[in-house]
């Protein structure tokens, strides 16, 4: 409720619940986590605040990093570019934004904004469009909601800018994934800017706090000499999907995605069996023995088996011990409209989208 | 000098003319000329201005298409999309264009300057970045005198926009086209915006004027029962390179260019020859049994051989019996810093670049 100064250990909480929300996907939050601390290093400040308290003639923008997670790595951001995305979005449309809103609660893009809002002294929305990280510019709860993604930004850390403004968010998305990749595999951006009134119906809020809840428990735990994995499943109602040992990853870049699939050998409970779990950028469906346990928009987290720590697809190695987690979307994305923008139907699985919760009683797991 | 009312019969000698300046490439400047009729048609005028009459401080934008020249016979422009590229880059600069002035000479994008100067009643200089077509956005005098392709906007028949700001004019090329590809293979386009001081410099002047006097020429001698190949090669001081018939087409769409190559047999003067032209999207090195005849920025124009009409690349058959002629390009594009832009180098050709009045001479073509 109302506002809140993050602290550095806000923000170090936050990188952890943001890789669970990031469902193996949204970027390592890793390179956002040095970003947002940065700004505090400098003195300014980040002030999350909670989206019921905000005018209904507040004007909010999006701020985010488009683009595939690995040339992320490869290619690290100044910063500078996601302060600029921000600029020509709002030179464009001769309005300075009053709030910064993250457009994904996992992942890299729950921590840019942090940054961004902190460097041009703006305070962000404890809120997002996701709840968790998708792949496409569409995939969020302001598109459902009716907000244009466009008049859209992109800027590169080399200087070059672009401006977008198109018939639908699914043309936004297709010219804008294009420019990243030209761009160098990612992009700053900045998009779907709309009042406070809109914001509060559209949004998923409180995820940010969330996050920051997430990786407290995770911390709290392991400082209590607690089961770390028990510490998240309690703070996320989520559920134990898996247990067991990587023994492959194949990794393949599609028109700018990176899309592969795990395998996971079981063990312990689960010895015999095995899970194939299919990603493009985040954790889309997991399977045990060709039957579907979980699928998106539900959330399918792989964790580090000892440290509870969250893998994202691009750092799945062979050997790794792992545990793979289900977490029940939000019920904004359960109708049959969101399930369209955001099913395992949209992503090529002729799959019936199943709330997590009925799987894992069906299947027993609960 | 001064203003001219463009009848259509002007529009029509200048989309022969505009054919011939277009060295094979620049897209068929038919669609170009049934747009500017149009508007004539709608009772709108078409004013050619001679750039020596302009202000220093008239505010001067460059309108085009970009793409594949192929792909705009399979998906028609409606001339709505030129327009609007036109005003979204007049919204973004807050200033409304004085003057409209294309940026080749050849090709479609000779006529569809035409019509957008028309239908938004604005006059069109006499004068172009070119004096003929070529395939990239840099490459243009306006480049050469330091004008900035960007702020650039492009616009798609769905109704999609998008502004570039890029750090230089190759980045600008490198953005633009892959937006091009994605909305479908070309797109209307409004950059190189600069003033009347700076245009006067840059430009090569009259070449409106003169694609009008290359189709005149042509019209009159089939009037008059003349060789209409000699009138083309008095008006434009150019040289028979080769006469014979086209044996061989290879063509490729690579990176959002047509690329390709084109086999003549000689006859007559030329039997037992072969001339092989090279083109991407305009023919770019002309060479006869391994010996180079002509090569960019020097234009290659290959003709039907009894009416003197050019053919453009995409529509290169087996069984064309054609003449290939060479002219001489401008002055501006002589300099060793122009023909880093585009010399036969840059378009990967290990050739050095020799204008064609001493190639013909030492070959005895002359």
């Amino acid at each position: 409720m109302g506002e809140t100064r993050l602290t550095k250990e806000d923000i170090e909480d936050l990188a952890i619940g943001a890789a669970v929300l990031g469902t193996g996907g949204g970027g390592d939050p890793y390179i956002g986590k040095l970003m947002a601390i940065q700004v505090l290093d400098k003195g300014k400040e980040i002030t999350l605040v909670d989206p019921n308290d905000i005018p209904d003639d507040a004007f909010i923008m999006t701020s985010a990093f488009m683009g595939t997670p690995i040339t992320i790595i490869e290619k690290l951001p100044s910063g500078l570019e996601a302060v600029k995305a921000l600029e020509s979005l709002e030179n464009y449309f001769g309005r300075r934004a009053d709030y910064i809103t993250p457009v994904e609660a996992g992942g890299l893009n729950s921590t840019i904004p942090l940054y961004v809002a902190g460097m041009t002294g703006k305070p962000v929305l404890d809120g997002d469009g996701m709840g968790r990280a998708f792949p496409e510019l569409q995939m969020v709860t302001f598109h459902l909601y009716g907000v244009k993604a466009t008049p859209m930004s992109l800027a590169d850390e080399k200087g070059n800018s672009v401006i977008l403004d198109t018939i639908d968010n699914f043309w936004a998305e297709k010219i804008a994934r294009v420019v990243t990749i030209r761009m160098g595999g990612w992009a700053s951006i900045a998009l779907y800017s709309m009042n406070g009134k809109k914001y509060k119906e559209a949004v998923i809020p409180h995820t940010i706090s969330k996050g920051i809840e997430i990786g407290r428990a995770i911390r709290d735990a392991k400082k209590h000499g607690k089961n770390p994995l028990d510490a998240l499943l309690d703070v996320t109602r989520g559920f134990k999907l898996f247990e067991g040992k990587v023994v492959d990853v194949s990794r393949w870049i599609v028109a700018g995605f990176a899309k592969g699939e795990v395998t996971i050998e079981g063990f312990d409970d689960f010895k015999g069996k095995t899970m194939k779990i299919m990603f493009q950028n985040e954790n889309l469906v997991a399977i045990v023995d060709g039957e579907v346990v979980a699928s998106v928009p539900d959330l399918i987290v792989v964790l580090d088996l000892e440290t509870a720590e969250p893998i994202t697809t691009e750092r799945h190695r062979y050997g790794y011990r792992v545990a793979v987690v289900g977490i029940p979307c939000d019920a904004k994305w359960r109708t049959p409209e969101a399930l369209e923008v955001v099913g395992p139907k949209y992503f090529g699985y002729d799959i019936e989208y199943v709330p997590i919760e009925e799987r894992v009683k069906a299947l027993g797991l609960g």
